[in-house]
């Protein structure tokens, strides 16, 4: 018999087909319904033990995940593509997703030749599982205030990673909490005065590779203070290990200083960067993805939504008459409708953006800032826009399903979950303009 | 040294304790530190251990923590208003929490004299632990379309309980998952058409108490499938089983039936209540609470981010300058002292809300029903806006701590969790008006 959704189906003139050309890269789809039959007859990736774990069963749960897609990945010889794709289709933001789109990425663009030939094969390997340190206690917006001081001992040729105060301590680090083994660490480089080599004078923020845990016992280091920061709001991200790390002077090599653009020498002399602006490009990575994924957050929502009200049914227009299909209530077509359109439109937005800063960052890695600027406004204006409407329109979503989209299991409130944090994370929704207008917004959103 | 709290309260010209005798009743808050220092000083009430506990963890503590309660109340010889204030004081919402506010409420109401000396002492001594079953899998606001059935049987004297279909489950049963041993069941009522003893007629839902669970071994009892629905979302109301129950020709005493107003003889003839709206008055007890219950909750989320935007400093307005407080930027203040100014509307008229209830029900319980339409009015109008304007308003306060609000620890996050149950329980907040704008729009919210 078919159901109501049958019934709808069969009336549309539109060619999901071509739509899907519209979403999806060519071989997209083809590699996706390969992979995920895979993951389908594989347990660990069974989606309905999940809601029923705390946090920590969770990590355990998503290093098991982790691990059997590298397995997965070498017995059918994924390429990245694939491997990307298996790592999406499970569902779950895994612990080591800022182990690739962080640290991996920060040394790929600020790292030297010699830094990536050193660095990125044991990446690779996930022989060193790494995170990236910025965020402190008291200070995440205002980047320029961070405290954590990299101060450079010319007798040594060491740099000396410190946390000045209990408010210095990296905080919200993810992948840090129990997994990664070393950390890009965003600190303040400080050098000797010439002439005076007990005076240090400050740099500003620079990045710096620093071993936080054993590669043999997976024990924090020597000076090191590290660990989980527990669960999030709405049970968000609960895959993921966000975490926290204190030093206490760590000693670290000076080759662990990302030289890409700045440089120290070893005599603590301090050679400019060619263009202050060549270590941003890749700060507005974590930004230019959020777009395509909120627009997908809430296609998935929705589209649960709307097949719900197709099969639910409530109230009749009659008196005797059947119950009409709550889809066809203007209270739940009229929002659900437009959430459809805006999903599509993030997506297509989003997937724009996408290219754009690919493109952007080639340029840049040819010294062309030209596009800099363009890709800055639209990838705030973006993230902003799309955190604010597709958040709105998953609880609107969910709403839509009455008191079952309450229910976990309807799905939509994990994408919530994970979504909202869209609003506070990579530059705040609203920049706090301060109670004076006459005196300029700070720009937090760099 | 004086924190910045510090510093802003010793500058405020408004007497704290003349707010506090608004918002409370004499007495309370004397009792809330009475009860809070006995509390403090047992384990199971330790709140810092709640966040990492899964679905089933929690439920084990909330029994825990129920017993506890019991076993302190006869220690210290509390009276019911202090055994209900500690119960909120420990923070969880309880498995027991509809036991008292709808089982014990509705056979309070719906139940004759005989009833309530039956069964009222064995709630209180929780000998009978109850629920309150209206709900199910396919038809929540639409009680007329309910399909549990509770057929007459004159030949035994007993009515027959039983779900037609699948969809006719009992579903979101609030302390049914692990912990009622019994229910009341909203059923239609079907009696033998006079001389034609096989044939049925419907008289529409009727309250039934149906025993689940065996009183000695707390397994379900025959004909009877029961159990727990599982995590809710963002992991609102983890405390509490919400559980479902399906009936294969469960057979109860006539005497089971709730027959304050209707009644079943034991020849199977129906007496008609005296006004088919005496059994509505304890149905809006539910939703009568919402909207004291929303405003003390964006009163603490505002509180906690208010203290918290007092002491967060970020940016300076001038080079060099001190960081400035985040209360102090507009775009935090604007959105913060609004949502306080809302909480205590919502609290001071909720109060009002709940003082006209508790005169409206001595009303109703004499015969007078003038007030009836009223109280409808104003608790759907104050419960549409309550949950509206308090779940916006805890998203809005947990987003205004920027990162840090995202941590479960923040506490919002578990406020808004149960919260935003409110804009779908107790009736939709928006009535699903029907695309043909000619027709009437379902009451729903009756």
């Amino acid at each position: 018999m078919p159901t109501p959704l049958d019934a709808i189906r069969a009336g549309t003139t539109i060619d999901p087909h071509k739509i899907g050309n519209l979403l999806f890269d060519p071989g997209y789809r083809e590699a996706r319904i390969r992979i995920a039959s895979i993951l389908g007859n594989d347990r660990v990736f069974d989606k309905s033990l999940r809601p029923h774990l705390n946090h920590r069963q969770l990590l355990h749960l998503s290093l098991r995940i982790f691990k059997r897609l590298l397995e997965l990945r070498d017995a059918h010889g994924w390429s990245d593509l694939e491997f990307t794709l298996a790592c999406r289709l499970q569902g779950e933001t895994l612990p080591t997703s800022l182990h690739d789109a962080a640290f991996v990425q920060v040394i790929a663009s600020q790292g030297t030749k010699e830094q990536q030939a050193y660095w990125l094969p044991r990446c690779k390997r996930y022989e060193v599982v790494g995170c990236y340190a910025q965020t402190e206690l008291a200070h995440g917006s205002n980047v320029r205030e961070l405290e954590t001081a990299a101060r450079f001992d010319v007798t040594s040729g060491e740099f000396v990673i410190s946390s000045p105060r209990l408010e210095s301590t990296k905080w919200w680090i993810g992948g840090l909490g129990v997994m990664a083994n070393h950390t890009v660490v965003q600190a303040v480089l400080y050098l000797p005065l010439p002439g005076n080599p007990l005076e240090y004078k400050s740099y500003g923020p620079h990045l710096f590779i620093v071993p936080v845990r054993s590669l043999e016992t997976h024990e924090p280091l020597p000076g090191i203070t590290v660990g989980d920061i527990g669960p999030k709001a709405y049970g968000g991200f609960g895959t993921v290990d966000n975490g926290y790390v204190q030093f206490r002077e760590v000693r670290i090599p000076r080759e662990n200083m990302l030289m890409r653009h700045a440089q120290v020498m070893l005599t603590g002399e301090y050679v400019r960067p060619a263009h202050d602006k060549l270590s941003y490009g890749s700060m507005v990575a974590l930004r230019a993805g959020i777009p395509v994924n909120l627009g997908w957050s809430l296609a998935r929502a929705v589209t649960i939504a709307l097949r719900y009200c197709i099969h639910r049914r409530q109230f009749a227009v009659t008196p005797d008459g059947p119950e009409q299909p709550v889809i066809t209530y203007a209270g739940v077509k009229h929002r659900l409708y437009p959430l459809l359109a805006l999903s599509y439109a993030y997506i297509i937005a989003g997937r724009e953006l996408w290219a754009m800063y690919q493109k952007m960052l080639e340029e840049v890695q040819r010294g062309n800032l030209e596009s800099l600027a363009e890709m800055h406004s639209l990838s705030v204006a973006l993230k902003v826009g799309s955190s604010t409407d597709c958040v709105r329109g998953l609880e609107e979503a969910r709403k839509c399903m009455g008191g079952h989209g309450y229910s976990h299991m309807s799905g939509i409130g994990p994408l919530f979950a994970n979504a909202t944090a869209s609003q506070t994370y990579e530059g705040l929704s609203r920049t706090p303009s301060h109670h004076n207008p006459s005196l300029p917004r700070p720009t937090i959103l760099t």
